[in-house]
């Protein structure tokens, strides 16, 4: 069933999910279309972000962000279209940023939402990504926390995912030497081949830790943690004197219930922080850097204009699949940053 | 045996501790004091800082320092007396702050020594302590890593230890509410009678966790860690968002020689630092803040003169004592800063 004009689409969120997420949390249904009032617009969605940080809305443990409320659509970032509008600031036809959810159509005050004009409607949908969040995500906590130096050696996990491709990228860009971290061979060539990373290990493989001590003969400056779990441990016996550690990320323990069983690792972790005098900070973007996003914006428009950052999407068509599309995610089977395709008439997408 | 004129006593590391050091570990042995060469000093031992990071050294793990030789001399920071000198800056009777260990007599070339002039030598003793490392491991830990500002909450472990007491008042001076823990009820009733904290909890207590939460109903801004172990696990919940956690020890963890079994509270604390966005990070002192000793000691030789901080000692005489001081200080057993007191016909002290 695609977007049509009489009916909006809606994945509800209908139970919470104990550990991963399966289809029966999520339910597809159809309400009207709803019709603006005076002030307000009515927003087609393009392209819907699907976001590791979504798995943890859906559970109701405190948090930084209220949970997605059961029985209610799910949220997220959009590409949007202007259908309708009764707001003096948009008309027909414009492109915003905003935060739609999981569904067709939504109603908007205007409050929260970014136009799109210029050379980033060549891709909109980059905008809630390499030009977004997740851009914005790997640009602040690389170069305020990380704070890389030339020749300085930075490791990056999930590397061809939407943060870590573009994370590494910028420290080439700073002339550091990078080493990725990524599942698969496929992935690990592409990091390599394609965003130019000096090397990049396969997390699959039982030699994790040998192999990122042999690409990182200096030790690690930088390690950019946004996936957790066995990464970290493979990482923290490498990481220098003076090390940066910015965190945004974990979703290597997003689906545990329990803390692991075993070893009680985290006074190793706390005796590695006094002993290197690292520094490990976590950050959540808009919360910390949303007075910055101009900056970063503008920086890296330019360097996507000079074609000096590779970006991959992993695109799924129809509002219908992203439930699975998500749970996928999760396990680590996108390639690229996942987004789905809600329209597939969109206008003016090159 | 005191200190004589004729031989130099001094403190061999036999064996390497595994756990806890025993008395085994250490053995005392005379020597004949040592004759300085021209542009040398002969130094004779007043006071002698014993601090848990020598329990560090006397490993052979890979740490920020050397560890200790089997077979020498432990090492350590001394006040004392200029006996004999060629050297053109010092004249016999000058004090000074040395690395001479754990000895009556040491040599030195001037190199590393700082002369006690001035109000100091009212307490030279502090001169380890208050107005030596451990008070500028507590000056800077706090201000410039915790940067607490005024109404914020502050938890300080080793409440009325040489690091606790001292960054305990410094946050009272900045406004902040000060919360300690300590263990035993004494030392307790110390921090907040003599100290000014606002309250302290006893360590030893089951209900830690429950008493630490009543008593920082606002939560934890800055928690400045020399203490690791269980204070940590109960720290942590509290902790609020953009909180600091400055980590300059983790005596609860010097004597472990294994991961403790369980659970893996790592997770936990990684999580927590990207939900609440946290800062931890480590220091060592003389590496990190070197160049700024001088702004340490004017403030706090200020603050001293204005009596406005508290300053306890726990001295011990006699070297031969300072292993059984030493294996007891891992233990908490001590009331203050631990200082051998070497020399006990000292000139000059008040």
């Amino acid at each position: 069933m695609s977007q049509q004009k009489e009916h909006n689409r809606r994945v509800i969120l209908v139970s919470r999910p104990h550990g991963a997420p399966t289809s029966a949390n999520f339910r597809l249904d159809t309400q009207p279309v709803p019709t603006p009032g005076e002030g307000e617009l009515l927003l087609r969605t393009v392209y819907l972000s699907l976001d590791p940080y979504m798995r943890g809305r859906m559970s109701d443990a405190p948090s930084y962000v209220e949970p997605f409320a059961v029985g209610d659509v799910l949220g997220g970032g959009t590409v949007a279209i202007v259908e309708q509008s009764q707001h003096p600031d948009y008309q027909q036809g414009d492109w915003v940023v905003s935060q739609s959810g999981w569904q067709d159509y939504a109603l908007s005050d205007g409050r929260g939402l970014f136009k799109l004009q210029g050379p980033v409607l060549k891709h909109p949908s980059w905008a809630l990504s390499l030009l977004g969040m997740t851009g914005f995500t790997a640009y602040m906590g690389l170069l305020d926390i990380g704070n890389p130096q030339p020749g300085e050696t930075v490791v990056v996990a999930a590397a061809t995912g939407a943060v870590g491709s573009v994370v590494g990228q910028i420290a080439k860009l700073k002339g550091c030497r990078v080493v990725g971290i990524a599942g698969g061979e496929e992935k690990c060539r592409y990091a390599m081949e394609k965003l130019g990373f000096d090397h990049c290990v396969d997390h699959r493989r039982d030699d994790l830790a040998q192999q990122l001590k042999q690409h990182c003969p200096d030790g690690i400056d930088v390690y950019f943690e946004n996936v957790g779990g066995k990464v970290f441990n493979a990482v923290l016996p490498l990481m220098n004197s003076k090390g940066r550690i910015p965190l945004c990320g974990l979703i290597a323990d997003y689906n545990s219930t329990d803390l692991p069983q075993g070893q009680d690792h985290l006074p190793l972790f706390q005796g590695a922080i006094l002993r290197k005098r690292l520094r490990v900070q976590g950050f959540i973007i808009n919360q910390d850097y949303g007075d910055r996003f101009e900056e970063f914006f503008r920086q890296m428009s330019q360097w996507v204009a000079e074609d000096r950052l590779v970006f991959r999407e992993h695109m799924v068509d129809e509002l219908e699949n992203a439930p699975e599309a998500f749970i996928g995610m999760l396990e680590g089977k996108n390639f690229g940053k996942l987004v789905i395709r809600v329209a597939m008439d969109q206008p003016g997408e090159q």
